[in-house]
Parts: C-alpha cells; sequence; structure tokens
C-alpha cells in the first residue's frame, strides 16, 4: 500500500510534525521522539472504538497544524525542540491480537533501540505490553521501571479465554521479566476489579499501587514524589503508561472501561509534567481514548494535552541539563520568563 | 402480568445479583439489602427521564453481571456480604404520583420492617417521601434522621397546584413527623431556589443545611464530622438520599434539574463511603439519574458507584462491628491488605 | 461462568422469550427457532461497536418484555407462534476472529441440525461466514440459497492481510462451497467497493448483485420476484442475511461503514416479509447494528423490527402451508381481519 | 403566577404570533385559530419528554420570529390569515393525568365554542381525549370525525392500572360518544401492537384503520381519498390528530414510542395538506415531539410544518371558498403564481 | 504560512487525491478537475458550522484514503479517471464576507479559466456567487447556466443589513448578468421563505424553480428532463450547486438551515448522476454540510457522495463521447458489466 | 423590524426580566444593569455557534422565567435588587465584524455613560473589545481595569489578515489605551498559545496573567487577593470578562476553543462572586458559550449562573455599602441567615 500508513482516516501526522518512513531511519535519525500509531480495540473487554484514539489525538486541537507547540508555562516547544516525527500507523487488525501486538513491539523496540522516545498512541491498554517490551529490549530487560496511571490494574491473567487483552497487558510484562513487579507503579486505581486474588498476585510481585483513597488522603503530589523514588531505583529508564480513563468519565466520557471517582484533567495534566521532569522517561504511551463514545473531542482533546505536557516537560528537562534553562519554578508568574 | 417487574424495558437485576419476589418474603429473608426500582418522573418540574433510572443503575457496567463486586478499597464484596437481592420494579405510573408513592410507601415498608436496607433506585426525588416514611415506619417515627445530598432542598410547599412532587418531599417529612427538621442533614445546596420564605420555614424546624459555599469553606471532611454529631443524636437509624444532582452537572449531566457549581464525582463518593462506614444506615435511595439526558452513561455509572460504595461500607462497617476486619485506615496502601 | 450468557452486559433475552441453554437440547426441543448472539466486531475495518448489537436490539422495544409480539399486519405472533428461545451470547473475543467464527459455527450447525431455525444478531458481518456454513452443514452442502441485503458485496479476498473479516464473508463461504455463486442474491449495493477485479470474479461465480441503480430504475419488488426464482431454483432452503447498512445511513446511522443512497426502513421490512412469505427459509442474521453510533435507538429498533417482520412472516407462511391461515393479502383492510 | 403561561422556558409564542389571554376572550376575538400548549407527558408508556413540545415546536424555525410565514406553495400566510394568536400552555402537571386533561378539555372547549380552531401542541397522545372531546362539545357530541396520524392504534383499554393514558385516548372517545368509531380514520398504523383483542373491538366499533401494508399497496393518495369520503359522512366537522411517530424513526427520532418503517417527512406534509385543503378541520393537534431524543431539533421542526402546512391549507381553502384565490394546482409552476 | 491550505484541522486531501499548489499551476496541468475548500460560514443566517465542511467531506469515508474511488454502478473512477487533485482550503475569515469571497472567485476564475472543473466543497451557500462567477468569467458571462438543489432559492434582497449572504447568492448572480435568470433552474425548494415579493422578483427573471409540491406531483425525473431541455439552451456550460439542505433534514441533519419535506439522499445522488452524465457540466459546489449539527457524518458522508456521483458520471460522459465506454443503462445488471 | 430584537430564536429575556428599548432610555432608566445580547461568532478562529450563546444563556434554567431569582448564598436577588432589564440583542453580522462591533460599542457606551452595568451576553470574545471600550469612554479612558477569565490570552496581533477576531482583543484594547495593560489581570491561562514573541509583548505591556501552574501552585483565592490589588490601583471601575473556556472542556464542552487543564465550575462561581463582592464592577460579559458543542446544556446553564453569581454578590456588595445588609460571611451557615 504505497498510504503513509494511518489504518483508518486520512494522512496526517500528530499536530503537523514531519511524517517518517520507519522503514527508512534516515527518516527519522534526528527525533528525539518518533510517535506510532496503535489504531487497535481488539483487546477491549467492553466497548470499542479506540482504534480511532490515534486519529483522533493527531487532530484535536484549535490550533494551526504546523507542528509546533510552545508550552506557555514551560516555555519549550516539545515538537520542535525534540524535533518529533510521526510513522503513521502500525497495520493492527483489530480482529487478530496476537499478529497486531507483535508488530506494533517490532516497531517500538526499533525505535527506543535507536535512542528515540516512541510516543505511542493507542488504541487499547493491550499495546502496553508491547510498547514496555520494545524499551525494555532497547534499555534492558527489568531495567524500565513503568509509572502507570489507570482506574484499573490491568492484572488479569485470563479474559474470554485469552492472555492478550487489555486487562492483562501488566501482568503479562511482569510474567516476561521485561518490567520488574517491584518498579511497577500504578497511581489512580479504583473501584471493584480486580478481586482479592489478582490484589494477591500484585502484592506478591511487590507492586505498588495508589488506589484514589490513598491518593486523596495522601495528596497526589506526595503520592508521586514517593512513586519516583521507587522508579529511580535500579532502573535505567522510566515508561510512562497514561490510560485516560484515569480521569473521572464526567469529565473524559471517551473511553470504554469508565470508572467514576477519579482524577481531574488539571491533575493528569500536572502529574504527567512532573513525571517528564523530574524522571528519565523512554517511552510512554496515551491509551484508551474512544472518540465514538466522547463528545465535543474532550477527551481527544486531553489525549493531545497528555502528550504535549509530557513531549514539552522531556524538552525542559533536557534543556535544564544542558543548562540552556534553568530549573522549572511552578510559582514563577507566566510573563517574568520561565 | 407474569413479568418479573421491570415496568421500562427488560428484566434484569442491579449487576446480577439475585431476584427476588417482594410477596414471597422466603426469597429475600436471607438478604440485609434489598434493592427496589422506583421508575417514576411525573413528579419532576422539568426533563423527565428519571423512571429510566433503575434500568440504567442496574446496567451501568463494564464488569461481568454476576453479583459480585469486590471493592478494591474496602476489601469486601457489598453485593455478596449483605446478600443483596433486587425485587424488580414497583409499578408506579408516572400520571398517577399520590399512588405511585403509595405503592412503593407498601414495599419499603415491608423491606425495612423485616430488618433489611431497602436500597430505592429512583426515580425522581418525589420517592424520598415514600422511603423516608416507609424507613420510619418500621424503625420509629421521627426516630430516623435524614442525610440528603442535593443542590436543592427540595422543602418547597406546593408546584404546580399539587403538594407531591419532587421539590416538595423534604417538607412533607417533616409535616408528618416521619422525621425530624432538626435530624435533617442536608449538604451541597447551591443556586436560586428556594427562596426566602421557605428558607425561613427550614430554619424554624431546626433544620442543618450545608451550603456549597460552606461546604468549600470550611471542606467537606469537616461539615460531615459535624453533620454525623446531629445526625446520631437521639435517632436510632440514619436513611441516606442522594440525589445526583449534587454532583456538577458538567460532571453528571444525566439529570433533571441541574445546578452549576457542584462536587466531583469523587467527593460524592468519599463522603458516601464516611457515612456509610460511621453511620447506622437503615435505608437509602439514589435518584434524579435521567438516561435521556446522560452521555456515555457516565451519570448512571456514578449512581451505579453510589449504591456499591454505600454496600460495600455497610458490609466493612458490619465487618468491623462483627471483628472480622479491622477499621479501615485510608491512608494504607492499597496491596498491604486493609 | 455460572452467567447466561450475555458477553457484554446483562443477562435478559430478545423481547423477553424463554432462555434456553443450548448444551441441554431439552431446553429448546419445542422452538422452531433459536436467537443467537454474536457480539463480536473484531472483523469490521472501520468503526467498532456491532459488539453491542445483540445487547440493542434484545432490548430495542418500546412494549412489554413478555416474549409475545402479535403482528397487525400478518395476524400471527412469531414469537409465540415459532416458540422462540433465546441462548444467549457465544462467546466471540473480537481479538481472536478465528476462534470467535468457529465458536458461532459450532452453535449454528446444532441448531440447524435440530432442524430449528437460527436466529443470529451480530456483530459484525463476519459472522454470515459461520452462520450460512452452519446451515449448509444442516440442510446441505451447497444447498442453500443466500439472500443478501446489504451496501456492500462483502465478497473482498484479503483485509489487513486476513482472509477473515466483515468484507469477505461471501467470498470465503462461496470458495468453500457451502454456498453456491449462482444461488447467491445481493440486494441493494451501491458506492464505491469493491472494484473491477473483485466484480469480475463476483460474475465468474455467476452471482447476481442487484446495485441500487437496478433497485430503483427496475422497483423493489420487480428485483425480489426475480431474485426468488433464481432462490428456490435447485436449492433446499434460502439464508436470510440483513445488513443494517442496506438502509440508507440517514436512517439507520449505527452502523460502522455507512453507505448514502441506500433503501428506507419500510422497503427493508416489506422485502423481508416478502422473503420470509415465499421462500423456504432456514436460517437468518441481522448485521452490523452498532449501538455507538446509533441515535436514540434508531437503528437497533430497525434490527428489532426486521428479526420480528421474517419471524412473523415465517409463522404466517407456516399457518398458511398448515391450511390454518389464508395466503397474506396486502391490499385487505387491517380490521376485516387477515 | 404572573407569567404568561409557558410551564417551562421562557414565554414565547410560536413562531412570534402575537400572544393572548384566554381568560379574555377580547385579546382572540379576531383570531381563526388559537394556539394551545399542552406540556404533559404523565400519559406516556415508555420514554417521556413530549412536556417540551410545546416549547419545542413554538421555536423550531431559522426564520425570523415574526409571526407570519407565507407558503411557497399555497401563497397563503397561515398565521396572518388565519389572524393565529397563542395563548401560552395549559398548566398541565404530568403527576397528575386527571386534572391535566380536564384543565386542557376546558380551554379547547372555550376555543372551539367560540368558532376558533384550537391549534393544541402537545404533549404526548393522551391529550387526544380533551382536544376532541373539547371539539365535539362546541360542534356536536358526534358529530366530528378524527382523522388520526399514528403508528399505534392508541385504542388499549388500561395501562399501568389506569384508564388515562397516551396509549388509550380513542378508545375513551368512541365510549363516551364524543367521536363515532364509525367515523374515525387512522392512518400508518404499523407494528406490535394492539393484539387481536383490541384489534376485534376497534373493528367492532366500525373504525377504518390504514396499516402501512395497506397505504404501501394502495397508495397513500388512495388511501386518503378513501377515507375523506368516511370522514366527511354525516359529520359537521374534521379533527386532524398528528402523532409524530407515523414518521420513520429515523428520520424523526425525537419521539417517545418509535416504530420503524414508517412515512417519509414529506409524505406526512402531503397528506396533512390535503385533509386541510379538502376536509372541514375544526380543530388540530400534533404530538408526541420528544425534544430529549430528538437530533438537531429535526423531529421538533417536522412538528412545525405539521402545524404551518395545516394553516396554509387553511387558510387557502378558506380563500378558495371566499372566492380570493382559485382551487390549489399541485403540477403549476411556482412562479406562475398559484 | 507554509501549511498546505486547510484552514480548520490537519492538511489532507479529498479521499486522498494528490496535493496541488494552487500558485503553481504545472502541479495541477494535468487534472481535469480541482477541489478547493471553501471553509467559510459567516454568511449564514442561523446555525454556523459549515466552515467545517471542507474537513468533513473530505474525510467522510470508510474506504482507504488512496485517491481511488471506482463506482460499482459507473464502472469509471472518478478520481482517477479525471486526474483529481486537491489545492487545499482558500483562506476565507468568516468575519469577512467580502474579502473572502474574492479570494474564492479569484481562484474559481484561475480553475475555470485553465478548462478544469473546480470542485468547491462549502462552506455556506455564499459562496455560489464567487462559484458560478468565477466559471463565468472563464466560460462566458451570461453563458453558464444554473442547476441549483436547495430548499431555499437563495435570491434574498438584504439580510442583517449586508448584499453578501448564503441567502442572497442567486439574486447577485442574476443581477450581475453572470448567469441568466431564464437558465436559472431551482430544484427542491419548499417551506416559508421567501415570500411573494422576492418570488415575483424571481418570476420576472424568468427563473425556474420547481418546488417539491411540482417535483412530488409530477415525479423527479420529468422534472429533470424538462430542466435540462431549458439548462441547454444557449448555454455553454452548465454549474451545478447542491446545497445539502435540499435533503430532507430527517436524514440529512448536519446543516444550518434545514427545512422537513426534501429528497431522500438516494433521490439527489440519482439526480446529481443524471445532470453530470446528461449535461455539460463546467464546475460545481456542495454547500452547507455542518457537521457540528450532524450525527455520525451521516450528512458529511452524503456530502463526500454527492462529489464523487458527480465526478464518477463526468468521467463516464466523457468516456462515452471519446468512445471507450457504451452509454449507460440505467436497468443494466451490476454484473453483466457496464 | 418590529421585533424585539433577538437575532437568532424567538424574543425572551434572561430568565424573565422586563425587557426595555435601548432607544427609549425611560425604559431602562431604572434598572442598575442592563442585559445586551451579542449575537456574534465571525470572530471565532475554529468552532463557530457562539452567536447562539445569548439565546442559550438566557433560557438555560429549570426554574420560572420570572425575573426574579433569590441567590441562596448571598440573600439577594440580583435581578429584582438591580432592576435588571434585557434590551434584546444587537443586530451584529457574523459576516462583517468591523460594523457588528462598531454596533455593539454603541449600545455599550450608551449604558455605560448611563451608569448602568452593561452584562453582555456573548458571543465570541471578540466582543472584549467593543465592551471594555464602551466601558472605557463612560468611566475614563485607561481607568477601568479588566479582570480576564480565560484558557488563553487573546492578545493576538492578526489572525486569517484580520486585526479584529476572537484571538485578539486584549491587545487592541491596550493598544488604544482603553485599558491599561498594566491594569489586566488574566486567570486561568494555559496551554500552547500564544508563543513567545506575544508573550514578550504582554510582558512589556506589564500584564499580569496568572497561568494554571501559578494558580494551582499558589491557589485560586492567594492569586486572587494579589490581583484585586492591582485591579484597584488608580482604577475607577473594573471591567469582568469571563470566557467560559476557563473552565475545563471536560466540565463546560460548550465552547469553540476547548483546552484542557482548567477550573472547575465551583472555582469559577467562588472566584466570580469574590470579585463582584470585593472590587467595583462597571461591567461584565460571558463569552463562548457555544450551544451547537454543549451537551444537556450544562454549559449554557454554567454561563446562566456566572451572571446570577455577579449579579447577586453586585447587589450584596451594594446592600453592605447602604448599610442594609452585613458584610458576607462564607463560614456562617444557611440557615442562619446571612
Amino acid at each position: 500500500m504505497a498510504r503513509y500508513g494511518a489504518m483508518f482516516g486520512p494522512d496526517y501526522t500528530f499536530l503537523g510534525v514531519p511524517m517518517c518512513d520507519i522503514d527508512d531511519e534516515s527518516t527519522w535519525a534526528d527525533a528525539q521522539a518518533v510517535v506510532i500509531g496503535a489504531p487497535f480495540d481488539g483487546g477491549t473487554s467492553n466497548r470499542a472504538g479506540a482504534r480511532f484514539g490515534p486519529r483522533a489525538i493527531r487532530a484535536a486541537c484549535y490550533l494551526g497544524f504546523d507542528g509546533s507547540r510552545p508550552s506557555m508555562a514551560l516555555r519549550t516547544d516539545g515538537l520542535l525542540d525534540l524535533a518529533v516525527v510521526d510513522m503513521g500507523d502500525v497495520e493492527m487488525y483489530s480482529g487478530d491480537i496476537a499478529k497486531s501486538l507483535d508488530a506494533l513491539e517490532q516497531v517500538v523496540t526499533k525505535v527506543a533501540t535507536a535512542g528515540k522516545i516512541p510516543v505511542v498512541l493507542g488504541g487499547d491498554h493491550s499495546i502496553a505490553l508491547p510498547d514496555v517490551t520494545g524499551c525494555a529490549r532497547a534499555v534492558g530487560w527489568g531495567r524500565v521501571s513503568v509509572v502507570h496511571f489507570d482506574a484499573h490494574a490491568d492484572t488479569g491473567d485470563m479474559e474470554f479465554g485469552a492472555l492478550l487483552g487489555h486487562g492483562q497487558p501488566m501482568r503479562r510484562l511482569i510474567e516476561s521479566g521485561a518490567a520488574r513487579g517491584d518498579r511497577f507503579l500504578q497511581i489512580g486505581l479504583r473501584g471493584y476489579w480486580p478481586g482479592p486474588e489478582t490484589l494477591g498476585w500484585m502484592a506478591g510481585q511487590g507492586m505498588r499501587s495508589y488506589e484514589m483513597t490513598e491518593v486523596v488522603h495522601r495528596g497526589l503530589d506526595e503520592v508521586l514524589t514517593e512513586a519516583f523514588t521507587i522508579a529511580t531505583d535500579e532502573c535505567d529508564g522510566v515508561f510512562l503508561s497514561v490510560d485516560v480513563d484515569v480521569v473521572d468519565p464526567g469529565m473524559a466520557p471517551g473511553t470504554g472501561t469508565p470508572e467514576p471517582g477519579g482524577f481531574t484533567s488539571r491533575q493528569l495534566l500536572d502529574a504527567v509534567r512532573r513525571i517528564c521532569l523530574e524522571l528519565p522517561v523512554v517511552g510512554l504511551d496515551v491509551v484508551e481514548v474512544s472518540p465514538d463514545q466522547d463528545h465535543a473531542d474532550v477527551t481527544a482533546m486531553l489525549g493531545s494535552r497528555v502528550v504535549l505536557e509530557a513531549l514539552s516537560a522531556i524538552a525542559r528537562k533536557r534543556a535544564v541539563e544542558a543548562g540552556t534553562m534553568p530549573p522549572f519554578d511552578p510559582a514563577q508568574p507566566l510573563l517574568d520568563g520561565r
């Protein structure tokens, strides 16, 4: 197929960044981050639709599609500073999860091995398995900690008779050793799944899961600070996996398995910023944005802003490390320069 | 009619709990709580649609309909631990409010008299009149305090020339003596209704109404603590009435008389948990969920979670009292066991 | 799992007909038709969501869920006269199309072999492959003609690198010999797919495909009459496959691959009636109802009415053949008796 | 209450016609037709929402709200030519159907007795009982024939234990003698209700009900012509009752009990025009427009156009009778003058 | 601005045809038709939103965006056969109608002068003024007849104190002489605008306007045949202007000034096909597709199909004229080859 | 035009306050505030629709339209206490921004010069230019400080080649000197626009812009207190401009340029109250409410409540200053009297 690579809908890139050809590394050699579309929802256990997540997230903005987004708050331009490119979508047929996840894993591995940050736009959360696995292949098996925002632990064993699906990726990652259970940080869990047996398994793996009760009681900032300490202990990189359902469904309705009682959008954006400012992020995915259940694109837009916040903060972190910008101070007035 | 009892839509129970036949007490003798559908919206003064509340709340979940919901946070299974059953819907013709409320009152009274907790799924807020009255008949006239979450006081005298309606139940309850005015705790009020005369009447009854200004200024936790002291003074039980419009309409749009400036979903769930952990709840209703104005079922899902949070917390309270579980500690990490 | 079998949502049957257990033939021995849910959308090439088709079609009615629907027009009660039962959903994981279609084929074969009419509620059109195959196993390989309403020919060869999917079932059926190409009647095709190569393949198989141009030019009634002649030539039974997208998307928006310029709902219902009154229908499916794109359930309701129209007409045909009712006369006034 | 009379929403009139005070006959003495809002949905057996019908129908137009609507086709201005005024809404509390229908009956009777055409904007179809009754009180008991467009016969006996409701008005009218069964013309019926017993009762009353099968088979024009002959036999006036659900739900989704397979909007408008051009219409209602299920106001707009088509045609009929305009010729080109 | 030219949203072309640069004629020299986006809705008198029409129409398809669409019915590939390219959007600021229409006129003139067919995607109907004017500049002043599908005559004089707007373009065209009034064919008019004065002006210009009454009474085919005779009399080319609101709003809700009682989608597509098969079309626009009021993209998809039907038919006409294909026969079966 | 003045939709006033005729000052001589509709969206750079903002905000309430709204919290009735009247809409044609803004400026100037508070219902944010200019003409050029809630700075220079638009009003105001840059307080900014150059210009003007980072870090109350000090320094009045997109799009989706990460509705209402209680507000506008993207009117309702909160607080401030009420104490229980 001569097309650029969008499985669903016309070919366009995330906010207009340059296209690249994943098979021609010269087209992405200068990039520090590569956007990868993962238009797959065959792993969903409830509402489908996340296959249109990449299409929606790439386009969810009212500004010009010029490949530039200067962050007012952080004073970096994540897209330009990191020379972000977009490879289009991996072909992922929702009717064949095994083949689809394999195809994605190859692409993520290639990008991560080249030292670029894969920015994977889901798709359902099944894709976290190839996403983290690919990064682990590049960075080191068991050397990537995972910071995982979600209403759900996604540590199920079997669903519908299958080992692969959007409720099981975290278990598969720990079982394979790609990620260590005791370097797995989950934030925002709530509700009525999984049950005691799975929670027991999780405890046995040394996972650290911050259910909303603890987040509310201790405060998100304190929880993050504690989690950061764990994430950076004996690990060489951090993978950030953001399931948009960590935000309350009342604010982010466009998702397949909504669980009331979540974050506000503001909280999620602030948390993503801190992670990318303070931790060595080597890859990230934003998953479970499902446009068919969305309203006025608010959830797709949130997905877009999670990606931009992450890229802007990574750019700031790198600028600080390079000595070209000072450390970020959230108390500084906008117009005093930051 | 040979049907089980759902007025609108197919016969199914709340998340798959067993059906019971309200006329055959043996079918619900082992239950500690009985779900009752009140598919009525004849009392609404604005948008109708709450008649489909029971149908929507029963089904609003992405998990299996197996009658089991283990709470991650509380480590109880409200449905199984309390052996919850569902009697279906009371026949309530929206065109005849007097007859409909009578029919509901009989069912609630029967359930409460048997020592079970009636869990009434509304329906518009008119139903609070029979709900609380039925519990008072069982527990003692004037011996049930009411904790009432709502944007509106629902203490109107007449609307459209009628004494019964969704804006008047609290007045009728206090007038009849079923509930004492000075044991009536309202939380979340805001907006432009009722006017000074009615507020004066409310003050005269000794009601304690926490408008959002006070909630924001003092904090929800402090407000709840104060309210709990009043609620347990010289009362033998507490009725919890949750109008979903206490949550901001931006987060819970599926309701008939939305008033901006409300709680977040998280705040409501936390408050319901505390009430059911700390107070002797003898009955509860969740009202004003109106699917026709909802989006992607977010409000119905919130209604479902309010019920589950209440049942899970009641189960925990009973387990703590029975000595089989320790008191709940919100600071404890999820996987340390709770 | 102790549940009755609905993969998505609570357990209830098509308009309240009795449940049956497909593994216990005694529970459906008296039925002339068995409803089978096929909640699968892993085969869709565009919007997903048809997995919720069975759930929506079963419930899309404003009348009581009492398992009875007397047709005003035909004066039969399709549900009661044919003693219809509902076996619930086949477990079909959308991430694994091969396994899912196999599971469905086994159930359809079992039902058809017992001489019952399988009434399969899709799900995407991938399921026509097991549906027709199952009937052919029972009735005779190549002895079942197919009447296929659709905007699309569904005779593609490969999509997304896969042989199975919702654009290919008709080709697979003809290739396997389950159905003869020259007994394949397609009605309602239009638009821009497939291209010349596939159309050439179709012509080579002797298929008879009535594109909308011909339908409009000659009239639907004439087209049907001609098709009926072909369908009954050297075949022992007819399978009726109705893709709801044959109706114009302006009237039936709840579907995944909408193509403007289709039938009105009235035309589809009239055509289904004639087919079931005049042809020996041995099985049927109604596919591609996708609630996430629907509005106010209009498409789900149309799906429900297609099923009822078919069952009512089959009952009438059998009554006429049994001599208990006269042939149907569309000109007869409603209240003169029919 | 000092307000003009709109129960739900702000006070405004149908497309800006002058307000009148129903209690001050001088304010409507010059009008030939009076708009009456009947914001009631307490009689609905399924989805509520028709209480907002009057509000929506009055405002559903993209043209200026100037009380003038010159019909291009008919070359009359129904609003100006008939000096139409709008009395606002009758107070109709949905929780008390008996009281509400009484209130409406008084108003309709007053208007009809004064020789004006009541144009009642529903509300659910329960209101046909007071609407026709009021006209019969004015014109003569049993002297008003009824032309009734609907998917449903609305001749049920009891629903939810009540005699009044939107499924029963036609039975009550015939029972009371207000309208004769053998002068009751129903057009557009279809589907699965009522059952044989009720159909038998209808036949016994001599009703003439054109089910969609007959309408399609014979053609709408022929059916109308036949019906007109019956309607004008031994009757002094005709009441036109239009349930918007006679149109296919795919085209008119904003209604409570949608039944697929109906008219197109064009067919309904053409039929209404013929009725009002050819029959002595003494009153009319447009019912079951329910905005909460509508999309982009298409159903409300259809309701608005049904009213306008009727008024324009009545004005033309009167102009023809007065000799100021020639009989209407549908074949005449628009710009040749009509 | 370095961007390709999409004012709203990402840069992509109609169904993936090649981009061209309107300022570099070599990039479109081989094309027979050029797609031009006119993202303007400043001229709307009611709901805005048509500025997103070009974005929506370009993307409204479930097939691959490969720049090829083989018409099953016509056996041409309009996009490939005519080597269609897409120049992106003209910059049209909705707050300045005069400047915006000028900018569009220049582009259309350039395309038409080069002998290419401008295919303008609106945008509101204001754009018909520059569209037809541009074609007249190329083909001859007063030498282009106009076939105009619309619910509205769009011959108003002033609206909101302005001469330019979506209700006035046809008057401006006739006033300027760009198009002759007596070669102006309007099809599908209906409703309550304009009033007698404007109708008189239209008659005075010799316009031929087929109101829906005449279309229904005489049949669309006969009306078209008559119109074709007028259109080809003393004119050198035909401009086809399709306002999507000619289709019934129940089927095409995504538009700003919906008028009930219109065409079905099928009728519009059939009419467009005949026009492009039988008349010398030199330009076309598709206007008033307004995604904010659309549902599930059904109206955008209809807009897309109107364009494709036109291009496919033009390609067929040219192939017939070139002797490479036989005249189109609508009665020929699809698979017999056409 | 004889109409009262609503450009879009029927004539009705904000919640039923009396109409006035802006050209007849006697009709508004007793009012302390005058509602002005500004139905304009020609200045939007993304989604249009705000032209319907005035229509929606005026009607977005479930209470009676009686021109009275007693604030429970503040114990004033903003509408009655300030004798608010509504002049209807200024005619603002979206296709001509210059003329439209001029027309609005004249009206605002007239109202402000008479010492009344103009309460302008937008419309897009372009209207802040005439709104503030008009107040400055009355109060003093450069003597009105601006408190501006928004996600966006609206200080762009040119957009689409135009100086006027919804992204530029604040720059124009500072350039003209109507408002001083160093008395311009912006609260709630976030996201990726404008870029460094414009931020530099803003800094150069001495603007004080509180981006969300600072608001979250320091707390909204502290930020407001600081801003109040600036606003009252050497200024004679304050203009309050509320862009509803300052609230998170998940809570307020009905707007044209949504930016995730905003306020909750509660925060906005609390901030508006403090401003109007503590500062000398001389005018206000509420802009960018766009009903076509709204759901269940939640955003329109928020707009309505912002207006009411402002008016209630202004009434309280005046009552306190007049000595008829005590200062407002947010900690006081509702029923203790306030």
